[in-house]
């Protein structure tokens, strides 16, 4: 690997910007509600373009609304070194998540435009749209939108995506103009907060993402009999949620015996009739399970169909098993992950290698190009909240360690 | 015990009775609903009384509505010898629970009339006001209303237990008079469909019922910590539904150890915030214990507190108990279940001893008297359905088993 330069970003104006863009959609408790396409989403856009313009980059919307500054190459014609995150925020959101990431890339473009430095390749900053629901910005980007069903997309402001889009600038028709490929992009670098608590409890600085778990999600309908909780002897019972914990249980012990550590998870549970003195005669649940391995969620969903048919035969119910939604597992590049693993020691930075279970932009990016994430603590592992927090120092080497790594990759590409 | 007579109750009458009540409220579905308090029941009533005068019985209504014949004895100030039932049904109940009851000791009555015969006893036949809700007509006449908590009983029509209780003739504020003691009530025996499988399934034509069964319930809040259900490790979380699942199955387990056979049932469950990809923070649930044995009921509280304890330690959770219910057994005298097998043997019935573990009236009557019932098989084990059936062979059966019973308990009382 190269060396490491001595260029650093500017840390007071990082944080400055953090804590302009905390004041819009800021609630009374602290939190931040800045919905995509809302005029909150839109207006945290106005300040980003002005940096952008500042740092010297030239901005475009494409058609899935993402909003993209462009600092020129030296071959201005290479494939593009990409970072980026998102702007929009759940309804009671944090001031890091997203932000640090959109605002470290624009540090990035600024710091080498204030050394009168260029790299070989084009430099993008990404804001995608609408990160926290549909992931229609960083979907249409990696060419994964199902154009024929845009009922799929349902915006937060309960408007069409369609209308959605065209506030932001974009146009759900010309959506297929939004797509990149492995031509145009030479790889994808996200630096993100990690949203656990993984990097805290380690006392570790910089964490270094393996790649974005995938998802197997499973409905269950388990089939029993209602009947008299008093006249209804224990022998002849067909009660769904006997059947219901047994298979709760089962996947917890399911996730425990795989050694990529993943993680399995009932968090939905409808019960009929539900009443105090009837046996529970039907329970409908869900299974979410994620692994970085592709091979560990379809062992884990072999697994749990061995498990519902064990559990049906024992408790005299019948289970229907149903899949909810499917994300393969996206890959961070080794060689981006080695680049990474190098600017940390060259920075001194502690470290340690982890996969995202949260999805991210970067997860559909992966998809078409080189990915790499770059995590810094999350305080607690709270995210999602008023009290999400990553200190002034970690954000300040999260995005150094961005600039970095962008500067070791521009010369390796 | 003394020789059975030859008297038989008529089994065309009790069949047309049964009949007439069931068009009496009855829906599309065939199933009826007449529950107590509205027009239907009030309805119902005016046959019964009909019927009650035509077999030589003085009709009166006491304070908690309960519709009472009294058939003269020979020594008309001894102690009553009681039976009856209920003619109100829950919204989709069946021909012959509580009617059978009622009818049947109406029959006994006016069996006797037509030969000419007293017992020494006089005979009371009760349709209690209310059994399948409050039991506001039973539990007055054991004298267990609480009197400054009219609150407690809401009957189903939504109104005013005052205002229903005067809708029947009865009155709240007169509600102590309908209570009854020892002194004047020998016995009472009760003749009810089953409603369960327990005769069907061994043949059987009577059960002798040991008693109905006491009740613990409990509710149980399991207090955790919601969190993402991607970044959190299975082992930092406190997953409020692993601890329930291993509580429902813990429960389970300790009904089946007891060697008395009780049920246990876990009906009720509220999960929060109850979303696919949250880890469950709370649950709430019930527990639902029966048993004829105080001692076994106590015993099981014991075990589900001490699981209870196991439980929130391995699963890093909070777990409350609360006392929802309590009611105690209700045995059966042992004097009345040894007449009702010598009447089996007599009648050449066959017959087996069974706790009784739903509600009846028979519940509170044992607590201010020697109580007795007699079950007939429900088809299936069906009940509070259309699909209830008892065969007329069966209700005869029923019927002439409790004739028999009373005559016995007359000579030995």
């Amino acid at each position: 690997m190269a060396v490491i330069t001595k260029l650093r970003i500017n840390s007071d104006r990082l944080h400055n910007r953090i804590n302009h863009l905390a004041e819009i959609g800021q609630q009374p408790s602290g939190s931040i509600c800045r919905l995509a396409f809302t005029p909150e989403d839109l207006q945290a856009r106005q300040p980003v373009k002005q940096w952008m313009l500042e740092a010297g980059m030239a901005v475009r919307i494409d058609a899935a609304g993402n909003l993209i500054g462009r600092y020129p190459g030296k071959n201005n014609t290479a494939p593009v070194l990409a970072t980026g995150s998102h702007l929009d925020t759940v309804p009671t959101g944090g001031r890091y998540d997203g932000v640090l990431g959109v605002l470290a890339g624009i540090e990035v473009a600024q710091t080498l435009k204030e050394n009168g430095l260029q790299l070989h390749h084009p430099l993008e900053v990404i804001v995608f749209t609408d990160e926290e629901s549909t992931m229609i910005g960083c979907q249409a980007m990696a060419g994964t939108v199902l154009l024929d069903t845009p009922n799929r997309y349902q915006p937060k402001t309960g408007e069409s995506i369609q209308c959605c889009l065209e506030r932001l600038g974009g146009s759900w028709e010309q959506l297929r103009t939004a797509t990149r490929s492995r031509a145009d992009m030479a790889a994808f670098v996200e630096l993100h907060v990690e949203q656990g608590a993984i990097l805290e409890r380690n006392g570790v600085s910089i964490g270094i993402v393996q790649g974005v778990v995938g998802m197997q999600r499973q409905k269950i309908t388990i089939i029993g009999q209602a009947n008299h909780a008093g006249t209804t002897p224990m022998e002849m019972r067909q009660d769904a949620l006997i059947a219901a914990a047994e298979l709760i249980l089962g996947v917890r012990k399911i996730a425990l015996k795989m050694p990529s550590q993943p993680v399995a998870t009932v968090g939905y549970i409808n019960v009929l009739p539900n009443a105090v003195n009837i046996i529970p005669g039907q329970v409908e649940l869900s299974v979410d399970m994620r692994d970085l391995s592709q091979n560990c969620l379809e062992e884990m969903l072999a697994l749990l169909q061995d498990k519902i048919i064990a559990i049906a035969d024992s408790t005299n119910t019948q289970i229907l098993i149903q899949p909810l939604l499917t994300v393969k597992p996206s890959l961070a590049d080794p060689e981006i992950q080695q680049s990474m693993k190098s600017v940390c020691q060259q920075l001194e930075l502690s470290y340690l290698s982890l996969p995202s279970r949260a999805g991210h932009d970067a997860l559909e990016m992966g998809r078409i190009t080189d990915m790499g994430m770059i995590f810094v603590p999350s305080q607690g592992g709270i995210s999602h909240s008023e009290a999400e927090y990553t200190s002034p120092e970690h954000c300040t080497q999260g995005a150094n360690v961005l600039l970095q790594t962008l500067l070791l990759l521009d010369q390796s590409r």
